[in-house]
């Protein structure tokens, strides 16, 4: 399967000419870096994902993992793409030099994750797991912790995960009952079932090694009292020898898509044997994890971007080759047939398609500068980037998520009835993306993020700082010509924004909560419509500052592409906000008045 | 299985309060029944669907049609339902008594199909399809071909298939090549390709009869050289032997999902002997293929409302059940979780299905009892019924295909990380919805026929027709208090929709067809958003009467569920039309701008 999933030339713009990624360069942090280094993680990520990963696409789809003898088995493949990331640095990337990493700016490993998320995006999440745990246990563990678990972690040896949801903890992670009770032998003995969990057991590892919520005995109810640990499949005793530490895998979920990554449930401590070590202090653990959350949820939405671009590309091309039916105008049925990508609708679908995926990348790139330039800066750029990550990771985790559904669906409809068959990919793509509104904090979650505690946090002041960058992007776009049209509708729509910000808070300042956040989902909607369509623009004037240096005709096709889909945002998408501005503003109050008894 | 797949109060409350399909009984086609057989016929289905039809629903996805030895074997449940429904006289009950069928309104015949496809869509296409075969066979056949084939299909016995789509001639009709060359021996002899072909193949039956386009040689091109063939995989002999008939199966799809229904490729007259049997005259065959196509587009309407409401009483159930989370006003950890049906944001999704589900099911109802007063009326009423049959059926196929696919991701969403698993059949439902907007001719295909076609034929007269039945229901709606104010909003969405029309109307009539047609698909989801509410206005008047009799209690939840949901569609779905009425009245033609360079 050799065929396009992503376009190298659309990534470059987004990472060099609108967001000016190669500046980061210019901090200490990253000051061994450049441009060049920077293409050459890209070029080694795209050849990675070409040879290794692509091409087990769809089988890993159709042998998907299976529980044998209390053990998960996976794709051959797994195993060997986890040796190449850990001994290509992959896993450890971004970290910093004294952690064996090689101080990749998070942008510039957004963009490999990006390729290898599209490529496959089942195969892509087991070092993204790994990463994301062995950060917890760098950032929060004891020196002894690090040394025994992060080495094989970052060799790609042994699997991380993350080990939150319960049978009735999910949402309500308040609600975690796995218990850890202290021993004086330096660790907790821990009791309880996890399910859900990512390659929460995996025959490719040699390892698990779970990064785990649990309650440790007498710890306050509710979040306030959930502690981090590190509990193993298989601890270290004497000599580095491995022996089970009584983490049983009890299945495994056969799911819709996302086929070639397990999702076990786990119990632990059927033996009064489990032992976890404590992260940090105890009952800070939703505190440790939450300072991962910002860069998880950034992951999400990339991984929803690249399913949807692998399926835009895929449509894309079937569009162009696929011969269907005449122009409207031709009456004369011995005419030869039209690619269908010369019909209005199919364009519109393909546009439609372009708009989600393009605009999603630019607001995920634009994001992973964010937690960089939090990393790296001071001051105001400091604060200024911080406040901007936390209004924007709802949005940039829910946005491509859930137009992803539509979008990969439209993918589908491209296609006719060659879309709904496993011949082509597409179908695949639309049943991978539906896991992305659920994991990592559903939407309504991320909507209540948004809308309870971003929108609202200090003052409005993540909201005022959104609105100053929308603002600031429509003075600059008001003076191209191809722009300024779109700069006032853009204004236009802020303005709405902030006309029903203003009118939910004082429902809000009134004590009305319930209702304040009754129709938060919808808010969050509107919210992604402004900042795609902001990063459009941001797209767009770009576009046309290059269009007026006369490039090469490849380059102007490219870039009369941008503003052909900045209008089709403009013109398709933008205006859903009439309808949801209608709704947030209304006195109606159906979805707390109707009763169960209703339904 | 034993959930609930439907709600036998609703649909009683669509064909008896809302619709009056009782009257039908009137009219003398129909005199030999009474509620009472409907009520019986309604019944009955149930208890198939219960018995027959649902306890495979799971299985015959796990389990498709496999290829094997040039056939396709499919789940040994189709034969044994195909059995039930030829000896209950299921396969020709809407046919007239001279047919020998029992004249069951299709109306009533639809309801049945409702239920039928609500257990288990898959297995309910068969005789379905086995119908609308017979059914052309007894329309344009000799009786010579009729005795022959038509007893043998009506008994369950042999399949019937539709078989129009060619490799090159999908959307496309207009393209199909297989060719019919006629001898002096009463058949012709057919060469070519088919493909897609619902049931085109399978083990259940002894035989399959495929109705089937296909061009005389020295026919016109296009559509006006198309005719009708039927062509039997099977050809009956001396003393009705049966014998190869030149028909290969050459494969079978996989497919997403609708997985228990064999999509078949077939080649005819591999060697020079394929025979099949005009029917009617040549060069008529589309004509008599649309003759059938507004009651097999309201049964794909049917098809995808049923699935939506089978998955919303599963995802209902599940939050009547599931305990998570608290109300957003409890700070209290240590109090109990809630049932989530108790969140607003659930609420929201639940009632979005409801609206979905609930509102197509009343528009497929409404469009059934057309079709039979199409049949049965005279004069004033059966141009009326025709009009609206016209212009609703591209919107009763499509409404419900298109936010069954929203409807049922909602329905997953319900779940959560449940939702994305196959334990529960949230996610099966979802994919096999989404053939909806594919078979029986695209969503774009609906909209240009919407358009295109309908909405300007007879001068506006099919359009006039809806907008005057609208505005009668407006009219009643506003004596009462409960439908008032909703009253008041639809005939604003129906004045912004004829603005639209005329608008588009407006730019045809300069000649600029192609820009004309260009944005149909929007048209027809605005269409469908208007004809919807029109639909929950209707249930909401009748609901506020039946509650102003201070019924029941159980009744009285059952009426102000349906004002609450009538309220959500005005709330939440209706507003949509302002973002599309917005979008269809701009100057700027994208779509027909951009060119496939810039993609």
């Amino acid at each position: 399967m050799a065929e396009k999933f992503y376009s190298e030339r659309d990534l470059n713009f987004h990472l060099y000419e609108v967001n000016d990624v190669a500046s980061l360069t210019g901090y200490p942090l990253f000051a061994d870096h450049s441009r060049e280094t920077f293409d050459m993680v890209i070029e080694t990520a795209k050849n990675i994902a070409i040879d290794h990963m692509r091409p087990f696409f769809t089988e890993m789809d159709r042998q998907p993992p299976q529980y044998i003898n209390g053990g998960i088995r996976v794709h051959p493949s797994v195993k060997n793409y986890m040796k190449i990331c850990g001994e290509g640095g992959w896993i450890n990337a971004p970290f910093p030099y004294e952690m064996g990493g090689q101080q990749i700016p998070l942008s510039i490993n957004n963009a490999a994750q990006f390729i290898f998320s599209a490529a496959n995006y089942s195969l892509s999440v087991y070092p993204h797991l790994t990463t994301g745990a062995a950060h917890l246990i760098m950032s929060f563990g004891t020196q002894e912790l690090k040394d025994r678990y992060v080495p094989k972690m970052f060799a790609g040896q042994w699997q991380g995960t993350m080990a939150l949801t319960e049978p009735e903890a999910g949402s309500s992670l308040s609600d975690v009952v796995t218990s850890a009770e202290p021993t004086d032998k330096g660790y907790y003995r821990i009791t309880g079932q996890k399910t859900f969990i990512s390659a929460g057991d995996c025959d490719s590892a040699d390892n698990i090694i779970h990064l785990m919520l649990a309650r440790v005995k007498g710890a306050p109810a509710g979040v306030k009292g959930l502690s981090l640990f590190v509990v193993p499949k298989f601890r270290i005793a004497d000599k580095g020898k491995l022996e089970p530490n009584d983490v049983a895998c009890a299945g495994c979920y056969h799911k819709m898509g996302y086929r070639g990554s397990p999702i076990a449930q786990l119990s632990m401590g059927e033996n009064g044997d489990c032992r976890g070590w404590l992260l940090g202090s105890e009952n800070k653990g939703l505190t440790y994890m939450f300072q991962m959350m910002n860069e998880a949820r950034v992951g999400v939405g990339i991984g929803a971007v690249a399913i949807a671009t692998a399926a835009y590309h895929a449509s894309l091309e079937y569009a162009k080759e696929r011969l269907q039916g005449r122009n409207v105008l031709e009456k004369d049925p011995t005419k030869p047939q039209l690619a269908i990508i010369e019909h209005a609708d199919v364009r519109r679908m393909l546009l439609n398609q372009k708009v989600i995926s393009e605009g999603g990348l630019a607001l995920a790139i634009y994001c992973g500068k964010l937690v960089d330039l939090v990393h790296v800066s001071s001051g105001e750029e400091k604060e200024r980037s911080e406040l901007l990550l936390e209004i924007l990771t709802p949005v940039v985790k829910t946005y491509p998520s859930e137009m992803g559904i539509i979008s990969t669906s439209l993918g589908v409809q491209c296609l006719g009835g060659y879309g709904y068959c496993d011949d082509f990919p597409l179908e695949q793509h639309m049943r991978d993306m539906r896991i992305h509104p659920i994991h990592e904090g559903t939407t309504g979650i991320q909507a209540m993020d948004l809308l309870g505690r971003k929108a609202t946090m200090k003052n409005g002041k993540a909201l005022m700082a959104f609105a100053a960058e929308v603002e600031s992007a429509v003075n600059r776009a008001s003076s191209f010509d191809r722009t300024k049209d779109r700069a006032a509708e853009l204004k236009e729509s802020l303005e709405l924004l902030k006309g029903v910000s203003m009118h939910l808070m004082g429902i809000a300042m009134k004590g009305n909560i319930d209702r304040f956040l009754s129709d938060a989902t919808l808010y969050l909607e509107f919210f992604g419509y402004v900042a795609i369509a902001w990063q459009w623009l941001l797209q767009g004037m770009v576009a046309a500052g290059a269009l007026a240096k006369k490039p090469a005709a490849q380059d102007a096709d490219f870039y009369e592409g941008k503003l052909h889909a900045m209008d089709f945002f403009f013109e398709y998408e933008l205006p859903k906000c009439l309808g949801l501005a209608k709704r947030l503003r209304s006195e109606k109050t159906v979805t707390l008045d109707v009763k169960r008894e209703h339904f």
